[in-house]
């Protein structure tokens, strides 16, 4: 047998279709909110890791607060240039909408290093000045998460939607556990999981069912 | 209780190195050879996934081999935007080396839209054609890897290292079993774990090491 028989012949466009219909078979019978479902769906394809089906939590209609900034048209702040190439652009546009990454900002380390403290949480602390309509999608960095909770509990951020997905092993569960304390609209990935994978995948997902309902 | 409490404070620098500590509190006695510690715990480190202690596969002294291909000054080709963002650029200067992605190439969408096929196989037919020592970092798309495959076995292409990692579900494990058949140094996630993230952590491990050594 030729080596390359194991490989499925398919094109290019139904690749996607294709990993969607076996996710949802190995689901199996599992029931999801309907406006949930594509975003669990996106982050398992992105991941392959069923453990998002029980991770991800919704706060405060995420969702439906989610799409209506986009459709107002609105800011994704990342905290890594990984997220940030990760946010589709040709539908970002669609929206009227852009991406934005301090995280490498000249000013952003200068200040940062100054103060003793990550990159991430002086990257927040600029993009809450922006003017404008704001989703941040944090998948790398807790003090990003920790900059955002400080700033709503102070009154001086009023985000349209947290992605909280940072991944790993110092104070990211207790980031994420502040996070849903808030009443801001919220997107969390309980427990050490997620990634500058996972906040990309979610901005898509959220933004392609806005296209689907559009 | 103040919510804040729960947060370690501990200075920006120090939240690697705790986190590695924590990893490998976690691995316990797990044994892994020299040169792989290294690259597995920092694959943990950025996905909190500990199936990569089991999943990772090092063939044909991959880890010498990038090494070497460092030493002497390479580039880096990704499939996708993320994991060519994700490599880090200051140690990659460091080792006089380059990080390249084709995938949004003009040329390359207008010869895949032609052809039928995904423009992750173009961009590596036309990452073969450069000169100089390679290695290939992919973590998104199957085609990639299997146009790899191919070019080796005509012997079109020689790389130094092959970093086969794509995650998900039509293609990836077969491709990553095309991969391990080859007489070349590869890094193999086994079955449908992977990503650009998983991609750009080994690539960033591997100089990591490096530079420990120099």
């Amino acid at each position: 047998m030729n080596k390359m028989d194991k490989i499925t012949i398919i094109e290019p466009k139904s690749i996607e279709t294709r990993s969607f219909e076996i996710i949802t078979e190995i689901l199996g019978d599992r029931v999801f909110p309907q406006e949930q479902q594509g975003i669990i769906k996106r982050v398992i394809h992105t991941s392959a890791d069923f453990d998002y089906a029980d991770n991800l939590v919704f706060g405060n209609d995420a969702v439906k607060a989610a799409m209506k900034a986009f459709q107002k048209g609105c800011t994704v702040y990342t905290d890594t240039r990984m997220a940030y190439s990760g946010i589709n652009q040709t539908n970002l546009a669609k929206f009227n909408s852009q991406k934005e990454c301090y995280i490498d900002h000249p000013e952003v380390a200068e200040e940062a290093k100054k103060r003793g403290v990550t990159r991430a949480t002086v990257s927040m602390e600029k993009a809450a000045k922006d003017e404008g309509h704001k989703i941040f999608a944090i998948g790398n960095a807790p003090t990003a998460l920790i900059a955002l909770y400080e700033m709503v509990k102070e009154g001086t951020l009023k985000p349209d939607l947290i992605i909280g997905v940072p991944v790993g092993f110092v104070n990211v569960v207790e980031s994420k556990e502040l996070l849903m304390e808030l009443d801001v609209p919220y997107i969390v990935a309980k427990g050490r999981k997620g990634g500058s994978n996972v906040a990309a995948a979610i901005v898509n997902a959220i933004m392609l069912e806005g296209l689907k309902q559009a």
